[in-house]
């Protein structure tokens, strides 16, 4: 039971703690922080006031992003979280911790941390399927490499946004039905809603991160929104995959989640057939029991499963790197679309609207294809905390500008 | 005319000056350099002898990587090399500047910038219709967007090497031709011969560069051997591009030419048709004339010519931006694999021997179609500097190890 009043019926209680990069009115600098209810605790103040000044640890602590503490590694992230939680669990520390902490409402957030590759899945077979048959409906709707390997591709690091982020509408080519190439703002502008996975602890080039190594490297969770221009990707991505259509804008929470908060929302993974290669088998095969939520101004259109992601965050890590690929500090790897079996759990518009053909209706009466311009998209997420208490996945939040 | 001898005769002359990163025995701290003939100028004491400690540039000089200096932009990338080629060709500052040179054999070169983003074009039209007769030999060989736009994808930015890395075969899925599923080192490892432009100037994310503003955002080139191995990337190529059969290594060579040595090296690139898009159209339409080798195993395979370019570093940097990407200081971008119209001019083993049909020999007497365990591969270009003396692009050597 945490002393933090705001914390006590949270989805951000001592459960949760993600940590995050902010900054305050009276100190500009971006420091490290951890959400408890509805204030952050601010870590560099709380490394200052130990002994220890000169102490790896510490020093990653006092940085401005996330980074350093990531590359430390699961002991250290273990030992300074249960050192969180023992401080906001203590009525008798309230008197030193108190000070430390900010409302969240007078804080200003930053980007978490320094993003080095940003790699994106397409690990929904819903959302694999979906798309098969709107785009080949002649064909089988899944290629078939699709069950053998997770795919996947990289997208642009530098692109990376925190929530809140205006997403500028993104001109490009297109094609039109009759076949004319036109250069204009998208016109099919959608998003995709996804878990992502941050890398804290890196590889050697050459030595691959095996399947059962996923928690050496992995240090949390981010929710991610895939901005996707679909006339522009329709009309690029052929052979070399998305470019455009993707790389003007990705969002990302402010908070991330570290994985030992994820502990109880392990769930066993959909049962693969065929068998995949022997560098894919986990000893203990799970997903994420991650329940997320899209809304569009207000409205929620779709609640997506994470729980059926038919490759998980492991396999996704092992492969990306069998190829002697190097981790780095900050790699970013997405999921994809997060989509399930039925129609309100589509993570994309594309899906939830049928290729445009089938319009939603928001709370307003106002209908819905692609996004107009002003349109606010949030996601969010929940899963299963210890002591069966639900905690929250950091809200993504992006309003759509005109170009 | 310059007083360092090594430089007289050679493609290292004052018409030419590349940026490095190196240490020496001595001092094992990375730092900048120029090149000049056999000889490395350190900059880093060369901006510790001004008087201006605390200035912008004399900072950015003292730095272990090459961004900082990019990112201050043309007008101090033209000062800084103008004071250089002063210092190298005045005699009377030989005893000065002298004792700030070491000779190349004595030092050891790291990588020369920190890389932001990476993208990959594909911007021969001969290479991209040899790929297209090899793998579509019943359609069009060149896709209907290939004369609209540049198409390019993001690559793995973590797994850039400069020259002289070793290159583990990696190892990954391909599937056999009668439709097996099988798993091991890749058997047709290729290479790709390819200029890179390095950015140094960035952008505000949502404002395009222009076409006309290439020599604004862009530092210099480098050679860049985009590995690849063509097994892995044929079985998961579709339908979002390459992903493990480009990231285990790019290498990149390990010095930046200033776009300012290859002014005298533009020339007319080839006429578009179909027009393209206004957002492509440049006011003066230029690409480079540089003269790429391949060497395997020491015989030189081929002379892969850049000035055929069907898309000018201009027209990509445009590309990519155009949807509102910004661009980070440390961004390289690469032209894709550069063939000419003949046989000797491919850049590409796949092309070289027609997808392994064709072996080519080599000067010991051994034929090859892939790479074999040992095998060395070292790519150079020379270039028209001023006063008609010919300029050289740094090598770039790699040396392929089993797995």
């Amino acid at each position: 039971m945490t002393w933090v009043a705001s914390a006590v019926d949270s989805r951000y209680g001592v459960e949760n703690l993600p940590y995050g990069v902010f900054s305050t009115p009276n100190d500009s600098a971006a420091r490290l922080g951890v959400r408890i209810g509805d204030e952050v605790l601010d870590l560099r103040r709380v490394a200052e006031s130990g002994q220890c000044a000169t102490c790896p640890t510490c020093s990653a602590l006092r940085a401005p992003t996330l980074n350093a503490f990531m590359a430390r590694g699961r002991e250290v992230w273990s030992t300074v979280r249960g050192q969180v939680q023992s401080v906001l669990t203590d009525p008798g520390m309230e008197p030193h911790i108190r000070p430390m902490m900010t409302p969240l409402a007078k804080v200003t957030m930053h980007a978490p941390f320094l993003v080095a590759d940003y790699v994106d899945f397409y690990s929904s077979e819903h959302h694999a399927t979906n798309l098969g048959r709107m785009f080949r409906p002649d064909s089988e709707a899944l290629l078939p490499n699709w069950k053998h390997l997770p795919v996947g591709y990289h997208g642009r690091a530098g692109t990376v946004v925190p929530s809140g982020t205006p997403i500028v509408r993104p001109q490009g080519q297109r094609r039109t039905p009759d076949g004319e190439i036109v250069f204009g703002p998208s016109a099919r502008l959608d998003i995709e809603a996804e878990v992502g996975f941050v890398v804290g602890v890196p590889t050697v080039l050459g030595h691959p991160a095996g399947v059962d190594e996923f928690r050496e490297h992995v240090f949390g969770a981010v929710l991610v929104n895939d901005w996707s221009a679909r006339d522009i990707q329709a009309w690029e991505y052929v052979p070399l995959g998305p470019f455009l259509g993707k790389s003007f804008a990705t969002s990302v929470s402010q908070w991330v989640t570290p994985l030992d908060a994820l502990d109880d929302a392990e769930i066993t993974a959909p049962v693969q057939d065929p068998e995949v290669l022997p560098y894919l088998i986990e000893k203990d095969r799970y997903g994420y029991d991650l329940r997320l939520s899209v809304k569009w101004n207000g409205t929620e259109v779709s609640r997506p499963p994470f729980a059926d992601m038919y490759w998980t965050p492991a396999q996704q890590l092992a492969h990306m790197t069998v190829n002697g690929a190097g981790l780095r500090t900050g790699d970013l790897y997405a999921s994809g679309t997060v989509s399930g079996p039925a129609a309100h759990q589509r993570g994309s518009f594309i899906e939830l609207t049928w290729g445009g053909k089938e319009p939603v209706t928001l709370g307003d009466g106002a209908t819905r294809t692609f996004l107009e311009d002003g349109d606010t998209v949030e996601l969010n997420a929940t899963a299963m905390g210890t002591e069966g208490r639900m905690i929250g996945l950091g809200e993504v939040v992006g309003t759509v500008h005109s170009h």
